[in-house]
C-alpha cells in the first residue's frame, strides 16, 4: 500500500466577483492553493475525491456579504476552500463506519484530498447498478430537491398543470419527471434553453417544452397554460417567473427552488412587472432550501431506484453530463452552469 | 311618504388615470351622470347611500386593462359606476326579507340611490349599541380581511412575532388589535406614516409602532425585529416590503394584503434587492383578497362585538375617520386614502 498523502491541493476563493467568475488574470476568482491534511482523528476518515457535484448556488456563497440575516450557509470567505458536496473514496479510515474503500456523498469541496468525521458522511452503495456519479445528481440531493420541492413544498397531485424553468438542468430535469412519472400531474410543461434541450426534456416526459430564447416563447407560454398552470416550479426566477405571475390560476402556488437568472447579478434588484397579481391571484410563493431535508435522503434514494426499475425515472448516461478534468480545470467545468451547456446533472469527474 | 326617486346621480369612471387621479380639469378621472332608476322587480329593493366606504384597492380597478388574467374583481370600465361598498337604507322594496327602513350593506358604489337584489345585501343590526359606520369597518369587511389574514393565511399564533404595515389604516389598525388582543401575539410591531399615527397604533396594543418616514426607519425596524419576525402582514408593498425579507426568520410568513404604495404607479415594475432572500430564509409569501372569505362576515362580526365588549377592539370614534361629504365630494373624500390623511377606516358620511 502506498503511503497516504500528507498535504493537498485545493482550489480557494481569491476574491469575491462582482458578477461573472474570472478563471484567469490577476483578478480571477478563485486560486490553487496547498494545504496540510491533518493527522486522523478516532471517528474520521481520510477521502479522495472521484466526482464534484457542481451547483449554481455555490455562486451565491461566494458573493460576499451583505447586510441582512444569512441563515442558509454561511457564505465562502476570501482564503476558503471552495465548497462543493462530492463524492470520494476512503483511503485510510480511523472511522469504524467507513473502511478504507468505502465511497461516501460528503460536502469535500474543491480539494483532491480531505478528511472528514464519519457523521459527514453519507455511505454509497457500490453494488447498485448505477454509475457512481448519479448519486450526486438524481440518486442524491438534485433528486430530492425535486422530489421535496414538489410533494411537500407545493404538494403537487395528480389534478395539476405544472411549469417547471430549468427544465433541461439537473433539478429541473428530474422535476420534470417526478412530476409527470411518479405523481402523475395532469400536464407538464418545461422551459429550457436551446431546442436540442426541449425535445431532451420532452423525451423525460414533459407535454411539451418551449425554448425561452425562441422569439415566440412568451405566446407559446401562454398557448401552453391557456387554462391557468396550477403550480411552477421555478429554478429560475426574473423574467420568466415574472411573467408566470400572469399564467397561474386563483390559489396557485409557486415552488422557489433557485434564480439562476440572477447569481451572477446579485446587487441589481429583481424587477417584476406582474407581482401585484401574487395578491388578485391569490398566489403562495414558498422559498425552499433542500439542506432542510437532508434526512430524507435514503428515502428518495430508495424512491428513486424504485421508480428507475419502473422505468419512470431515467438514471443514465443522458441524464447527466459528466465532465472528465484535471484538478486545474475545476472551476471552468462549474462555470458551464452559467453558459447553459450541461444536460441534467453536471458532474466533474476528477482525473488523478 | 314623499314619492321615491325616479333617478340617480352617480359617479362614473370618465378615463383611466395614468398615475395619480384627477379630481377636475379636461382629463378629470370620475364625473357625474344622472341615471334613470330602473322599476323594481320581485326580490328587489331600492336604497338610499347613507356611508360610502373608502378602500385603496379600488384604485386598481380603474386601471385599465393589462394583458394577464385578471380574476380578482372585474375592472370599473369607463362609463361605469364607480364601485364601492356602502351603507345603504331601503326606501322602497318588494323584497320580503328588506323591509323599508332596513339598513344594508352593499356594492352601492359612488351613488345616491341604486336598486338592488336582496341576496346581493347583507342587513346590519341597528339596535347593536354601535355606530353603523363600523359595519364598513371593523364590524365589517376590513375586520374580517385583518382577521382571516392572520388567522387563516399566516396562520398566527402566540409564539408569533408580528409586523404589520399601514398599521394606522384600516385594515392595519384592526390586524395589530387582532394579533395583540384577539390572538395574543408575544410582539406586535406597527408601521405608519406619522409619529401620531405611531402613538396611536402604540395605543391599540402595538408593543411599537415606527414612521416609516423617520431617517432612522431601517435601524429602527432592525432593532425592533432584532431577533427576526414570523409574520410579516403587508399593505403597503414597496420598499418596506423589500426589507422585510432581510426581517424574516426562516420559514417566515408574509400576507400580502394589498400595495397602497403602488397603486398609482402600477405600470412601475416592482424591484426587490432583496428577494433572493425568499429561497435563502425559505419565505411563504400568500397573496389573499378577502372577497373569498364574505361568507364568513357573520362569524367575524360576532367574534368582534365579544372583543369590543371585553375591551380587546376598539369600536370607536378613533378607530375611524369619518368625513361628512356632500355628493360632489366624494371622489376627493377616497382621494385622501392616498395622502395619509385617515386613521383606522376612512368612510364618507353622504350628506343630503
Amino acid at each position: 500500500m502506498a503511503s497516504l498523502p500528507t498535504e493537498s491541493r485545493q482550489w480557494q476563493l481569491a476574491r469575491h466577483p462582482a458578477t461573472y467568475p474570472k478563471l484567469e488574470g490577476s483578478d480571477a476568482t478563485f486560486e490553487i492553493a496547498k494545504v496540510p491534511l491533518p493527522a486522523l482523528n478516532e471517528g474520521e476518515a481520510l477521502l479522495r475525491t472521484i466526482f464534484i457535484s457542481n451547483d449554481p448556488a455555490a455562486r451565491v456563497w461566494i458573493t460576499g456579504e451583505k447586510a441582512k440575516p444569512r441563515e442558509y450557509v454561511p457564505p465562502v470567505k476570501i482564503g476558503d476552500k471552495m465548497r462543493a458536496r462530492s463524492l470520494s473514496r476512503v483511503i485510510g479510515s480511523k472511522a469504524r463506519k467507513l473502511p478504507v474503500g468505502t465511497v461516501v456523498l460528503a460536502s469535500g469541496g474543491w480539494a483532491e484530498y480531505f478528511t472528514a468525521r464519519e457523521d459527514e458522511c453519507i455511505a454509497i452503495p457500490q453494488d447498485s447498478g448505477y454509475d457512481l456519479p448519479h448519486y450526486l445528481g438524481t440518486l442524491g440531493v438534485t433528486g430530492l430537491t425535486a422530489y421535496y420541492g414538489l410533494v411537500e413544498i407545493v404538494e403537487a397531485a395528480r389534478d395539476d398543470v405544472v411549469v417547471v424553468s430549468g427544465a433541461a438542468g439537473a433539478t429541473g430535469s428530474t422535476a420534470v419527471q417526478v412530476a409527470k412519472k411518479i405523481i402523475g400531474c395532469k400536464k407538464v410543461i418545461g422551459i429550457a434553453g436551446t431546442d436540442d434541450k426541449c425535445r431532451f426534456v420532452e423525451g423525460l416526459g414533459a407535454d411539451v417544452c418551449l425554448n425561452y430564447k425562441s422569439p415566440t416563447f412568451y405566446e407559446d407560454l401562454s398557448r401552453a397554460t391557456e387554462d391557468l398552470a396550477d403550480i411552477f416550479f421555478d429554478n429560475v426566477g426574473g423574467d420568466i417567473l415574472d411573467f408566470m405571475f400572469t399564467r397561474l390560476r386563483q390559489g396557485g402556488r409557486i415552488a422557489l427552488c433557485g434564480s439562476v437568472s440572477r447569481y451572477n447579478n446579485l446587487s441589481e434588484k429583481a424587477s417584476f412587472a406582474n407581482f401585484d397579481n401574487v395578491i388578485t391571484q391569490r398566489l403562495k410563493i414558498n422559498g425552499f432550501v433542500v439542506l432542510d431535508y437532508l434526512h430524507k435522503l435514503p428515502t428518495v434514494i430508495q424512491i428513486f431506484q424504485e421508480a428507475a426499475k419502473e422505468g419512470k425515472i431515467r438514471v443514465d448516461d443522458d441524464s447527466q453530463t459528466l465532465v472528465p478534468a484535471k484538478f486545474e480545470e475545476i472551476p471552468g467545468v462549474w462555470l458551464r452552469l452559467f453558459e447553459g451547456r450541461n444536460q441534467g446533472k453536471l458532474v466533474t469527474k476528477l482525473l488523478v
